[in-house]
């Protein structure tokens, strides 16, 4: 791992690892919900596992994945952490503008959390614009009817809704089962509101274990599959544009 | 662990703990230089271990730690991350506002990097200015003098400088060795420059290894006995005044 | 349509009418390219055109579009004006926070621009979480596949890009059709770059006419259909949800 | 009207007419009350209809009027819509900044809205400051003193105040008489408060109508001749200054 | 003047006489050119003296001048410091918020420098929108037609300058005589650039002494006479509006 | 002192003298309680006496004290001002961007208030990343440990608060005597909170006159020694320093 995990090097071995890289990949988790089975920091399991993987393969160094995101749906759960869409993107320009002092090829903003993934596309409109850097990348969250084909058996709630529901449970049963308690894994699509896309309505309103789905049905085996669809996916859109 | 750490809850967990705990700590590290023989999360290894033991000694929850400061002294060295200090004030500030929707009793900010200590400082005062909240604690970054009595056996580098020096060194070796390289652990009292307490000087102007004081005298034993002096100081002041 | 039409009532009757209709729409327009055919206020015409129809249909009233809009993408096209995200955000706050001090029952805002999609999502969360409103709602912009079945004979431009192409050109043959020039429509199908959901391109980096489409296919009984499939439904939203 | 208005021509046409025009004129209006006779919309009539006939008459092209406005002291009128004078700001400097980028010769701000008069200026000086634009003009609202020389002849309110009074509503008797309804146009000098210049006060307070003057003595014809007035004299400062 | 200068007293003294007076006078001065012969405090001495004597005469306090303003016009002369608009307001803000928790009746902003006055205005509605306080009043700067009437023998500059002209070198003749070296007070009457009134024209481009006007028909005994008129006016205001 | 006070110079005799001078120097103090016995413009004085006396000595020249700082600790005592640190620190910041544009040759922010001491350091730091000015120094406030050596016959309040007691006592005994009230000078050490060194605790709080020591103990002796060691040692690091 030494040529991959930023924080584990010293000031010299960082040095020369960024500046050889592809790119640095930043992780942009949360501390959020994730129903009555799954720990706080899911997101922030996912982003540091993916983040590495993708490092990996594709020659590029990680860095420590940001633990608190852009989590306005769930911030009214218990024990919910949400930055302001401000502050989120300031600190994510903050990081990218120290990282480009450095010497980088490239920056990819790697959002694990799906509220992190608009406000990370407008830092990197105004890392654009104001600081003129070209060389800052996103990657879409993760694509369930694209990645999850012949993998998830079940519905997507409302059309699109998925948080905490079989797909994300099954990847976290593979990549650290013990953050997992499928005993308390329950199926809920909660009735949403005919307004839901009308006006902003915090889940808390209307959905009672923080789950959209059906939880139950996760396996490791899914998550395993599911897992290198969405990876090998991100490798090719890497390898074919980042350079 | 499980009464300790809240991201390894699920939000019911959390919920129950964050409404019972003392206090949550919030640790608040950084992604800075520590010289040629220490990692770049020396700051985030410290936040996270003494945080912890910190939690599960004085009937506290710990969250993760913020794993990027307000690093301006460093901010010039290689790899080394900075955030502005309005950034950082912004993103404990909304941390602290989500924490107190959710019950809880009292939050302590624990800078386990240096330069977060004043932001965290500013934080609090408008915290309470602004929101009223008196229930914000600090915790004052490790005091050599007081803590490291008959422990330290080096000179702190212009009468207060010690970072990635003997005692910083001493605690990885105990807690993490394995982040330590000790072949390259070296000893520098940079000059330091006549204006050094006159105008704001980054330190890559005047130090080489980015190590204030002798980081070759370090050893597990020291950082040791310093941790245990350091968090039974605080273990006491969290117990005498925060309930 | 004395009932309807905000800015040409004097005060007192703007008052009677605001505090009786259903709600308050207020169209969100830009000044952008919209190909070598239309003219730059097209959605300016199309937002002050269909809130007024909404506004009819629903007992609601409407007010003045506003004609400069966060226009992102096209913002290097000549002649293309874009407010920042922050700016544009700003400006739809104050005029719902007067809106509001007037006793208005609901306020719905209506881009008729893509780009004021999520920045109006943005301003009704942050008059939410800080000023408590509940009744701001917003209108998604048109679905080309849900309104355009049936009606659209060509492909979106990789998958969902339709801009100044079939079917917005024939909004327009239908409800301004001097803002038309048909001899001027063509049809582009730019080669998306390979990046171009991993960073921000602007437009005017690929697309050499500004129309992702075949304008060309554009007929004005094609638009009249689309717009009644896509009034229809916004009529249905707003009837069954808002009250 | 080819050569004038902005919104009507195509991106190409616009880009052509932009970089050939003396300048591009932004009106910039409000949606305020005016009286018990005259609609919301009065200075957006006024700032399109002036904004048009300057460019026509000075080689210059015209922007579509901003209809929401700086409205402090009618702000708590029903249905007056009054953006913060920051928020206004920040949206004629981001226009302006876009229509620098595209290579227009001058810019001209015209407040067709007294309250907007100042904020422009700021405005003007914060381009000039941090952009270094030196070619953004601003011309001055009506003056009744000198514009309404031998028309007027009613006294002005207090000295200075002349909303919605005598002028204004010949103005628009002239320019568009069905957005007037002299039934309903009375005479109100408000009792000015004693300390109207020591403190900010608004209207709502001591005014009934939101007239200071006597409307019911506008005429079509003093409009027109009115209108002669101010119009010659912006056109010649405008060609004897911009260029 | 035990019971004017709130500088002078203790805290316990302060206290009472701030709650006691009619209220509390803050004099908003700056450092600025005033041409070949008087010091770049000029309005701190008028500020001060006059603010004093205001005091005095009707049971005010009066509070230590700011000695920085908003000088945008002769910001470009030597020496000259000026405030951003935004940076003065907040200051002005702030000093306003702290006097207000204290207790006092009522704050009197008195811009003893021209270019304070605007944003002086701009503060006190936004103390009135944001903090809902009415009892801050400001005084307009001097009015050199109503109170030099008879005094002063010289024209304004194109109609309305005067700065460090006759009039202000009067002034300071009377209360500070040490501050004029009339050796060196000349006139100068600037040609005006054609657009001085069109664009923000900094008045070090056609100004050459930073005069505007005859200084050398400066008297003392025509800065008393001015003086008291000016001071007289003020005095009737204050005691008939503000309790 | 025609070299010395720039406020008392037309701008041809400062801009000189702003060009020759080693720097200027820019006071900063406040308007805070300082116990029963002294006035509230104690560090107004202070700050202006020293201010000018450095500059005598060091070939700088001196501008006027601002008169209001960050008062955060006394803000809550009668008759304090304190401004927010953000305000605070803007003002700074445009002051020193107002003299670079000057020609001068370096600044010397000097805070004769302890609260201001750490914005100076954050405007000073602010100035280097945004502006890139490495010409703004400041100054330690007094250091009553080795300046008050064989001096202070008392001790310090909680090891380190002095606040209105017997040194700044003495030393406004020494230069403006007028200003102290020695029989109401009291000794107050109060008893400091548990967790005053754990979270903002305004000193209203546990503070009754303000006072943190024994003010009776002043002398106008120890005031005169005191600030010579204070003002040599200050004139030494300057002039080894800042050319």
């Amino acid at each position: 791992m030494g040529e991959t995990v930023i924080a584990e090097m010293t000031w010299e071995q960082a040095d020369k690892r960024m500046k050889e890289a592809r790119a640095v990949i930043l992780p942009l988790g949360s501390l959020e919900q994730h129903g009555y089975h799954m720990s706080l920091d899911t997101d922030n399991i996912v982003g540091g596992y993916v983040g590495r993987v993708l490092a990996e393969r594709t020659n590029c160094a990680v860095l420590p994945v940001v633990p608190y995101g852009q989590v306005w749906s769930a911030k009214d759960f218990p024990a919910t952490i949400s930055l302001r869409e401000r502050t989120f993107i300031e600190l994510v320009k903050d990081i990218v503008i120290s990282l480009e002092h450095k010497g980088v090829r490239n920056v990819i903003l790697f959002a694990s959390h799906w509220g992190n993934t608009a406000p990370v596309k407008i830092a990197a409109r105004e890392l654009l614009d104001e600081q003129g850097y070209s060389n800052v990348y996103y990657l879409s969250y993760m694509d369930l009817k694209k990645h999850g084909d012949g993998i998830m058996e079940t519905e997507l709630w409302n059309g699109s809704g998925f948080h905490a529901g079989e797909i994300e449970t099954s990847i976290v049963l593979h990549i650290k089962p013990e953050s997992v308690d499928m005993e308390r894994a329950v199926c809920e699509y909660p009735q949403a509101p005919g307004d839901v896309n009308l006006r902003p309505i915090p889940w808390i309103n209307f959905c009672k274990s923080g789950i959209f789905g059906d939880a139950a049905k996760a396996t490791a085996w899914k998550g395993e599959k599911f897992l290198k669809n969405w990876i090998d996916d991100m490798v090719r859109l890497i390898e074919e544009n980042i350079s």
